[in-house]
């Protein structure tokens, strides 16, 4: 990995190691996951794992509150879901010391994993590093729950889904780890979802740019608060997969996955996009003859928002004879009781004509930060879905993306096309 | 209950609850206990309710660390299994607030229920009551997980099996509690146990020094760590079921159970006896023709206990010409590491002539207070076994009981003969 080689002396590393669900998923899997962190202490590194509860586990524990009622207090559910963690850590580290690693597991509060108090959903403030270097200095190998955190009333708090990949960050980030290796059940990023289209590519890198686009658009390999710290603090992480041989040789392991990295690699310049990302499950509502006047567009949405519905693209446009119209997706999930709600409260508020939708769109987009240097990239992608006689009924962009909606049938085929018009094969 | 209005004005005293792991066996079972507890806080209580890990759940925790290793380390053993009382303790919080009762749950480490760091046997040595106080001051019910605490290190630390038992009585001293109501699946403390003796009956008070006799003879319903504590804080304590209706009557039920006093009752003056203890699975060990002299105790019992078995009753008789014999018991479980140890280790070293024993052998104690100003008591206990035809084997006396060993299956023959004899019925 020259990377590593190019910067420090890797044979001396602090590494963070964090596992999902599926790879704690059973006592079985986390003895192999306990035989590749030791490899990689006894090739002399200093290894933190931030392991998340065994796979099933956070769901069960989040049923039994259910039993209970079906509005549950979040301090509560932030008690309750915790222990998962609590519980695969303290499996890992006893793992770690039948492999005759010594080991110690933490949970959140005990290593001061400081949040804000907004359970189920908090976010990370400071890590007292000091306990955990003491641990590493004697040899250890510290194992940190993930997904979560305790407040500064000593409330333990949670991250909300997918959390413990932000947890592993954060403590790599507070730690000045070398790297963060995010061991999931797939072997990196890809320029596309291989269940979609066959010729999709492992990618070596990723700027971290390219990665919070791809996060954001329905990529799901990494939450994308856990990218967000990784740009904030600029640590180097790289997705693997936890499915090889726990004894792969080192120096392959070190050169697998997809590593996320803060500067476009030279050697890209010709591949001016990464990905195609997609989001399936979306929906469009259009609030049809608004009066085009100030305060509109908050109307529309402030009611949405306050019922929690997440809104994604959003698109006025340009008004005629003093009206216009208005477009927003939502999950579609979400779709009926947005639509409702528009219907029973706002409509004659704004006095809108009609109130209509679609609840069977999908999104596609195409990323790539060398989109900022170059034209054509929207007309390329408008003309291969025009060949393929798919139409566009929104489009939205940033600097190194562009998303359009279409119609949900012709998802796949708008997906393998771009794959194929922008060469990522 | 005249006890209570004696001393304290009854109707706004502070309460403390302990609840069973079958008590909280299931979600439906933890709203029958926010229901019973819901009741007591709207007669005007302030109420810490201390409960178990739901059943089974501390086995299941214990079982996967066991999978991952044989011989865990005892910190992360704590640190795995302290999570079913962080579990139930949070389920409990959110049903009681779906009964309406505002709560709060704490694990023992938020509620600094400071204990000393040996692992999975811990002792409580202190718990900051401020913090539980200002939470029932806003009318809430605290609920704080049983069998559980933290180092001054920071580290989890339980108490031992029954542990839940000790947490609920060490936080009613801690607090000041009125009374400490420990809810459990039988309804109280028996003459005997009612398995075996027909006429077996609850007693409606027992003092704490027969409650410890009791509890260290083999009579299950309290762990005998939370008696100590009870007795050295003079914690009111009370066992009563969690098998009514949780609806009973208020004044009902807290007449119900057995009381755990400690003066002892003026009415009670006949009753000698309050209860007939026994212990089912003993062995006896003799070791045969030792030279009598100094140390010769401790070369026979220092492996023993060397091995971490438990020694129960002891009996050195008279020296004959310079050699004596040596008899102790030890739980059926450990028979035959004990005879191997002592035939492998010792037998040669202090030049006894032979080891034998029997792993077939019970124990049976009469226990009351009222033994102390009574002679008689022991003549009667021999003479009823005496006419049963049952030989007694060994003999063991403290202040408030007489224990003898006898052939395993006249046991239940001896207990309802002396649960007669001494008019328990």
């Amino acid at each position: 990995m020259q990377q590593f080689a190019k910067d420090k002396d890797i044979f001396m590393a602090l590494i963070v190691h964090k596992y999902g669900g599926t790879s704690m998923g059973s006592t079985e899997r986390i003895k192999n996951v306990a035989k590749r962190v030791a490899k990689w202490q006894k090739a002399g590194h200093q290894i933190v794992v931030v392991p998340s509860a065994m796979s099933g586990e956070t769901n069960r524990l989040l049923g039994l509150a259910k039993e209970i009622t079906h509005q549950p207090d979040p301090r509560e559910l932030d008690q309750i879901a915790s222990t998962g963690e609590q519980v695969s850590s303290g499996l890992l580290a006893l793992a770690l010391q039948a492999e005759g690693i010594p080991s110690v597991s933490y949970a959140g509060w005990q290593v001061a994993i400081q949040t804000d108090s907004a359970h189920t959903k908090a976010r990370i403030k400071s890590i007292d590093k000091e306990k955990v270097l003491a641990e590493l200095n004697l040899g250890k190998v510290v194992v940190i729950t993930g997904f979560q955190g305790v407040d500064e009333k000593g409330n333990i708090t949670t991250l909300g889904r997918g959390g413990s990949d932000t947890s592993a960050v954060a403590v790599a980030a507070a730690m000045g780890a070398e790297e963060c290796l995010i061991y999931t059940d797939v072997d990196g990023v890809y320029t596309t979802d291989p269940r979609v289209c066959d010729e999709a590519r492992r990618l070596d890198r990723i700027t971290f740019e390219e990665m919070m686009e791809m996060a954001s658009l329905g990529s799901k390999v990494l939450q994308i608060r856990s990218v967000e710290f990784a740009g904030k603090y600029r640590v180097k992480t790289r997705v693997l997969s936890s499915l090889t041989d726990p004894m792969i040789p080192l120096d392959i392991e070190m050169k697998s996955g997809t590593l996320i990295t803060f500067e476009e690699d030279p050697k890209m310049e010709a591949a001016v996009i990464s990905g195609i990302a997609f989001a399936r499950d979306e929906a469009k509502i259009t609030v049809l003859g608004v009066p085009d006047k100030p305060g509109i567009a908050y109307q529309i949405l402030g009611p949405i928002a306050e019922a929690n519905i997440d809104v994604d693209m959003i698109i006025q446009n340009q008004s005629v004879d003093g009206f216009t119209d208005f477009t927003f997706t939502v999950p579609r999930g979400e779709y009926q009781k947005a639509l409702e709600l528009l219907k029973s409260t706002v409509q004659a508020h704004i006095a809108a004509r009609e109130i209509s939708g679609d609840p069977k769109v999908s999104k596609v987009s195409v990323v790539g930060v060398g989109m900022r240097s170059h034209v054509g990239i929207a007309s390329k992608m408008f003309r291969t879905l025009s060949e393929e006689g798919i139409n566009i009924q929104m489009i939205s962009t940033s600097e190194i993306k562009i998303s359009v909606l279409i119609d949900e049938k012709y998802m796949e085929l708008a997906v393998r096309a771009l794959h194929k018009a922008f060469d990522l094969e």
